[in-house]
This record gives C-alpha cells, structure tokens and sequence, in this order.
C-alpha cells in the first residue's frame, strides 16, 4: 500500500479537507499513476453533495484524470513509467461478459467500478482523482498522445467521450446538422468535436452570452432558448440534437427541431418523466434517446482524434484548495468552461 | 375519363353503398390498373368513420391493391399490360424535393398523395381500392412477383411495408432478438418477416389466444401481456420491439424488455402523450421511435423480399357487400388475419 495526499468530503455540506489515502500495490495487471491534473465534473458535485443519494463518504470525487505512468505490473504490456496516461469514469469491470467482450465496459453486466463511489470488496468506496497517485488495471488506461496538453486533455476523460460516443453513433459527419443543445463542460467539447468531424453546428443555449465563444469553437450558428423564434426559425432543421443540459426541457419543443429521421440525444439526466405525444414521434420518425459515457476501446479512438484535431478543453486551472470555491461556480453556470485541479502543483 | 364501380361511404355512420366513380385518361406516365383485390386495413375504417376526422365524403377507401395493367401511357418503361402489379398507400408526390429524391417519397415537402382521400387539384379526394379500376403514375405502381399469390400480396401494399421498414432501418437479421407487439393484420406479417429476415422473433399479445398461429409464423416464443409474469421474464431481452398496437400502452413498461441500445418503434398511432422517465431511456441508451409506411424503392424491395422468402399475409377473402361487416370484425379483432375483398369477382 502507499499513502498519497488526497482531498475528501466527509457529509453533503463538509466541503473538502485535505488529507491522505492509501493506493493499493501494483498488481500484474495495474499501472500507477501519478496525477497531474483531475477536472471538475457536475457529477463530482452531485456526489459530493449527495444530490443524487448513495454517496460513501468519505468521498475522493475525481474521474477526468491525467497523469504520468511510476510503475507498471509485470504482465502490462501497453505502457511503461513516464507515459503520460489518462482514467476516465471506470477503472474496473468483470471483462468477460457480453459487453465487456464489445468494448461497451460501461454496461459490464455485473456492474462496471466506477472511478470513485463505488464500494470495492473490501467495503470502502473507489477514491477518485482529487488525490495524488492511482493505481489502475491496464484496461481502463487510455494513452494522452503528445500532441494534447495534459490539463486540457483531462476533461476530454468524461465530458469528450460523453460527447464524441453519440456524434459517432448517429453518424454525424460532413453534411450533418448537428445542434449542440447546452455550452458547458461537456457542450463546448460537444461542439468542437462536431465541427472536428465535420458537421454544420448550432448552439442552442440560455441566453446569448458565449455566441463569441461558440462561433470559435466551430458552430456556424448560435441561438437563444430563452426566444420563442429560435423553436420557429430552426423547425425541422438538425438531424441530431445533442442535450447536454440536465434541467427539465420542453422535451416535444425541441422534437419539432428535428427533420425526418432526425435524433435527440440526451446525455444529461433531468428528474421529471418527459411527455411526448406519440405524433412527435411516429409519422417524421423520430428519435428520443440517450448516451452514457463511452467504451474504452471509443476513449482512445476520442483521445486519438482530439490529438489529431486540436480539440481540448478550455479550461481554468486551480489549486487544491479552491475546490470548494468551484463548485459554487460550476452551479452558478460561472465558468469557461471546466475547472482542473493542479494536482501535481498543488497536492502532492 | 372512365367510369368504373366502386364502394363508398358518405357519412361516418352511413356504411358502404356500390355506386361508380370516374378514373382519370391514362396520361403520358400513367398506368391503367384493373383492380382484383383490395385488402382492409384498420386505416380504412378510421377514415370512413371519420375517427381521426378530415374525411372528405364520399370516400372510396383501399391502400392495399392488387391487379392487372389494362394499358400504359406512351412514356411508361416499366409495365406492360397483363403484369400483375400493386398500389400502396401512395399514388403521387412532387417527385423533385430532397425525400422524393431519397426514395421516401411519404416525406415528400409538398405533401404526398395519399390513395385515397387526398384532395386533388379539381378538389376531390382521391379514390382508392374498393373500385374496379385505378390510373397511376408509374413511379407508384409496383411489380407483384409471380411468385405471390395477388390476394394474398395486397396486404403487403401496406400492413408488409409498415413493419419490413423499420425492421430493415434497424437492422433487423440473424443473431438479433425482434419482439412484435400485437398479432394482427400488421403483427402477423412482421413475425413473417422478422423470422424471414434471421431474427428469433417473439409475439407479445395480449393473451395466448393465437399462440399456435405466432409459432406457425415462425416466432419461437409467445406470450401474453396481460401476464405480469411476461414483463420479468423476458426483461432487458430484445434489440428491437415493433409495436402495432395503436392502443395506449404503458410505454416504459415495454421498453424495460429492451437491452442495452434497444429500440421501441411504434407503428400505430395512440392517443395520449408518452410519459418515459429519462433514465429508462439515457442510461441504457434505448431508442423510443416510430416508422411511417417507407418509401417506393422500399416498397418494390418488400415484394421481391416476400416472393423469395414466401412471405404472404394471412387472408379472409370477401365479396363486395360484406365489407361492412368486415369492418365490425376487424375492429373487434375478429378476423385471421386480414380481410381481403374479390374486387374483380364481385365488385366489377
């Protein structure tokens, strides 16, 4: 076992505390990692928080990490110490199930290890990012090409995969209108990899205030929720819409965006049961869907276009101690647009 | 102009009465069909009863039609007189947008020609099926392979294509699990197709009733819905469920049969407004959809598909008088499984 700092919240109003927690020793299978940079996901906050109920507390919330490889088991064959690496949401699944066998580990059917939160046979809870070193099995290790600066390329780990899975599954591509519904932590990837992959895209946000942003980003076009003449302008024009937004939506309003065999995929999780008439559906042959995360086989080929491209997040970077602080900002929607947590500079 | 004999209904409550009505010259793309039989689909009985209101009266139902070319207009390539042929529920659209380009012509930005009850430029409706004879534009005349037996192809024109396109857009074929809910006149074909197509096919009907017919039709298993037993045994089991039944169903319900990227596609039309918590669809990205008829190159493949896998509908054969009657039948789903009536034995 090694002992590594860490940050941890201890009930739903604690906040963090710094303190420390033990790594496991590398196994065969197991590469250690020694984090540079953790970003800051809304999950983090609702876990941390208890939001969404079965928080473990302690709590070491943290799965859009990346750092650099200290030691590597000896049956790994697919990195060596000094690679810079990438864990993203999972760090475990049962590897032989149906799923597992796909590359779809998200849906591991005895349940996939999610990278903090989730009991281990032991009974403690998985301790996530906010912490100074990881010990993960090979399999759910991604490789950070070179051409990504780190601190960027963490956030790709959750918000890139949760985004890239979908565009990839529904075509998008040159020729593709893709609207791009939300610009936040996972929106703004959103639209950079659309645009990457060669798609028209709209941004359909609140207000006006990041049009500057999204044109950058590669959007060709960008509208407000907030006015009705967005609903009457855009009618009938995106072949995906992809939701990123959690709050409850007038699910139907945004259907009518949608051409003949068009898709809205939502990859945020809203808590009121959307309403549909089936005529939204059936006749134009619409889709109403959903996306989570990604495979890890899908992670790579993500990392590996993000390289090629040039897509990274734009983030802030803060120290350990400011955590607290951002999360008050991810809630207050302040911020542009993924806090990272200098965990090299500041933690350790 | 033509004279032939016809059925019409010129009230929602009047029944049918024989009259004749006029068919137009066979213009230059035109092809002249001497109507044999005309299958009943509940589509037919909503719109003589004006259920779903906007009938014009008097109306000549019939969208499942099979006959024989009398003549063709000088431009005409594709038929000569004698072939055996079809007309679906489709007889015009612009031919120049987008969808009519595509081949879907039923999305046609102009509005496509429904074959019956669809206003013209003289004001009328369009007639369909239930007369002794109908001029078509070639692009929606179909070839009937000899293989089928006419009678038993009319249903095809509409119940075959209504459940062959969806199952081909999702992808429908050996090693996938197809679940058809409701057994009838559409339900029964898509077992036959589903099963031709590779998939193991499973009935969901309301009871067991018809149990022995699913098996016949090539289904492999067969259970009632009314059965609380039905929902935990076969959960998470199917990549795809074909819904015809327009009654209202608890959706969610169904959609927990589904497996991970499962797809609900609905092919009737129920009244009241889906209600679908988020996460029974964006966790386990299942699909909730619905499919509208397909488009003409689809609908000539459906029948060269059928011709080769043997694939007919199950038929009642009925005079002209007796339509009445059918329809009391079909609504009280009392029939095995689609009526049929002997146009050209009794109607002519």
């Amino acid at each position: 076992m090694t002992t590594v700092p860490a940050l941890e919240a201890t009930s739903a109003d604690s906040g963090f505390r710094r303190t420390t927690i033990e790594r496991r020793p590398v196994g065969p299978q197991d590469v250690a990692i020694e984090i540079q940079y953790a970003g800051i996901c809304h999950s983090d906050i609702h876990t941390a928080r208890n939001e969404w109920g079965g928080t473990h507390y302690p709590v070491t919330p943290g799965h859009e990490i990346v750092g650099r490889v200290s030691a590597v088991g000896e049956a790994v064959t697919g990195f060596a110490p000094g690679d810079t690496v990438g864990v993203g949401c999972f760090v475990d699944s049962c590897g032989r199930c149906e799923y597992c066998a796909d590359g779809q580990e998200q849906f591991c059917i005895e349940g996939v290890t999610a990278t903090y939160n989730t009991p281990q046979a032991d009974g403690t809870p998985t301790r996530g990012g906010y912490s100074g070193a990881v010990v993960v099995d090979e399999r759910f290790v991604l490789r950070v090409p070179e051409a990504l600066d780190p601190a960027k390329a963490a956030p790709l780990l959750c918000a890139g995969i949760t985004t890239y899975a979908p565009f990839k599954r529904w075509g998008v591509g040159p020729g593709r209108r893709v609207a791009v519904l939300g610009m936040g932590g996972l929106g703004h990837v959103a639209v950079k990899i659309a645009a990457a992959m060669g798609a028209e895209v709209t941004v359909l946000s609140q207000s006006l205030s990041k049009q500057e942003d999204g044109l950058a980003f590669g959007a060709v076009d960008y509208f407000a929720t907030k006015d009705d003449e967005t609903f009457a302008r855009n009618k009938g024009r995106f072949d995906l819409i992809l939701n990123t937004v959690s709050a409850d939506l007038p699910i139907e309003r945004y259907l009518s965006l949608l051409r003949i065999n068009g898709v809205l995929c939502s990859v945020g999780l809203p808590t009121e049961p959307y309403s549909v008439r089936p005529g939204a559906l059936i006749a134009p042959q619409r889709v109403l869907t959903g996306s989570m995360v990604g495979g890890l086989p899908e992670h790579q080929e993500m990392l590996d276009f993000c390289a090629e491209h040039g897509v990274e997040s734009e983030i802030e970077l803060i120290g350990a101690d400011d955590v607290d602080a951002a999360y008050d900002r991810v809630v207050a929607s302040d911020v542009r647009y993924r806090f990272v947590i200098d965990v090299a500079g500041t933690l350790a």
